[in-house]
């Protein structure tokens, strides 16, 4: 039996820090790491909102064996590992639960389309295989609106009834409350965790048997969040939700990832975080300012950061 | 100014045969290249139908080295070397350049969705400045129903104007003949190929300008796709694209894919043959069956194979 204790709370898919030269830059992402740590929100390094799949498996590699060296605790990461090539997925896979990290987020392969849940099976049950290692936890990623092959429930239960103690939980981005209530309604008295892919669903989310929430926004907005997280049973739940959905809200109007680390180039001055890889895009001078003067208006603050940036 | 000849005619995105254990064997596509070739067949390895996209840069290397060392012409082939990360990409790309590829099909980073004409063009500039070799020959990969993200007429234009040697030409896998004509109307009059992506469309594509096609079934009917490339002014060129889209149709009933593997496990009598890596699965016992039925029916053979196989 699996004893464990479950990575659960608040993850943020840490935004990747890059050089001029797009080359990653291990020191700013440990910075930023520790940040989210000392805001109680965890690290689901190399997500989508980290441009992980715009990293090659070595830099990946390279990355967490610099956060590790640099004392992030592994026991709070759950790194994303799951690739379009088998061979890259158990590579990752197996490096991440080496080094120790809570859990890994995993994509199913996304190059092909409409593939069969027979296929999609065999693609995580040989994962599992090769990786051979009974510490490894795995979060099944669904983001049908980027991967476009979904982590249905069926697939879930043969997952869970051939490998219950490493299928741990899944991250639900569908942005489709009615499929995560499915998840929770499916697996919630199982050791498996659902968490939202937003924090708009992370009070819904906790009435309903949810572990959490894993959020782009939670890399700018960490506090907060994981506050409603930690007092959701509060008279005030309802207005700390609020609150975070309004602050969401003004980062969806923009491209999330660029404007995710335009904010963060703003409130560190430090102007390389705004540099994303191709094919994404940093956001014009106009959706910056237009970004901040959003911002302000809604008080927006991050507490720490710059300090904790300077210290470190 | 290119003086080069360039690669035209019929490629096939050559299967990659893998052993019961799921590792690419290299001798095994070998032979299959060589015979590709015996029937004027040229290389499109690393395909979409390679399963390109489940294998590791490096298994990719290490193929293509295995193929140069075997003595498969690489002025002969056209690897896929487009991978999501920016620097998989660069390296696959210089590689296949150092060894004296005619030109690579480059996919664009396809984990992203709707990203815009601006984040392509850096993608493709990014991997040409940095490969910097004025040998590169790029065929842009066009397959919305896969990748998602499609090559765009405006793109191309902005990537022909920037780097006039370098951009080579298009695979359009769209499926969307108005698509592929878009193609050849605007680009027709430059040093600019177009190759559909299907032997359905071989002549019409010839009738107006293309310069041959890369396709899926080229890997089992290579020397009747070949001829019609070679006498498509002949008299019964309608005749024979009516012909070729017979034995095209009766894959088309089936997983592209599995299906081709299964179709040269028969006919060599290795049965490896019909491996397919995760996501991908072969296809059933009844599946494999009609498929079979199918060919004998529409007399189909693969004239050479076996021998060529044997002697290899």
């Amino acid at each position: 039996m699996n004893t464990r204790a479950r990575i659960t709370g608040v993850l943020a898919p840490v935004v990747t820090p890059f050089n001029a030269d797009l080359s990653p830059d291990p020191e700013r992402l440990a910075r930023h790491c520790r940040w989210l740590l000392s805001q109680n929100v965890g690290l689901a390094v190399f997500g989508t909102n980290s441009e992980a799949n715009s990293l090659a498996v070595d830099e990946k590699i390279e990355l967490l064996d610099r956060l590790v060296d640099s004392e992030v605790d592994p026991a709070r990461m759950m790194p994303g590992t799951g690739c379009c090539a088998l061979t890259d997925s158990v590579r990752l896979t197996a490096h991440a639960t080496k080094v120790g990290c809570a859990g890994v987020l995993m994509l199913p392969p996304f190059y092909y389309k409409g593939v069969s849940e027979e296929g999609l099976f065999r693609s995580f049950a040989e994962v599992i295989e090769r990786v051979g290692d009974n510490r490894l936890r795995i979060y099944l990623y669904n983001i049908p609106p980027v991967s476009q092959v979904a982590i249905t429930v069926p697939l879930i239960e043969r997952l869970l009834e051939a490998y219950p103690e490493i299928i741990a939980g899944v991250k639900d981005s569908s942005g489709d409350w009615s499929n995560t209530k499915a998840y929770l309604d499916n697996f919630g008295k199982q050791a498996f965790d659902v968490f939202p892919g937003s924090e708009t669903f992370l009070l819904q989310g906790l009435r309903n048997g949810g572990a959490g929430c894993i959020s782009a926004t939670a890399n700018v907005n960490p506090a907060a969040i994981a506050r409603l997280f930690a007092t959701w049973q509060a008279a005030d739940a309802d207005e700390q939700q609020s609150a975070l959905n309004e602050i969401r809200g003004v980062f969806a109007k923009y491209p999330m990832i660029p404007a995710l680390k335009a904010a963060i180039a703003s409130y560190t001055g430090d102007a390389d975080w705004a540099v994303v890889r191709p094919p994404l895009v940093e956001l014009s001078a106009e959706q910056n300012t237009s970004l901040l003067e959003d911002l302000v208006h809604a008080g927006f603050t991050m507490p720490g950061l710059e300090r904790s940036t300077a210290a470190a």
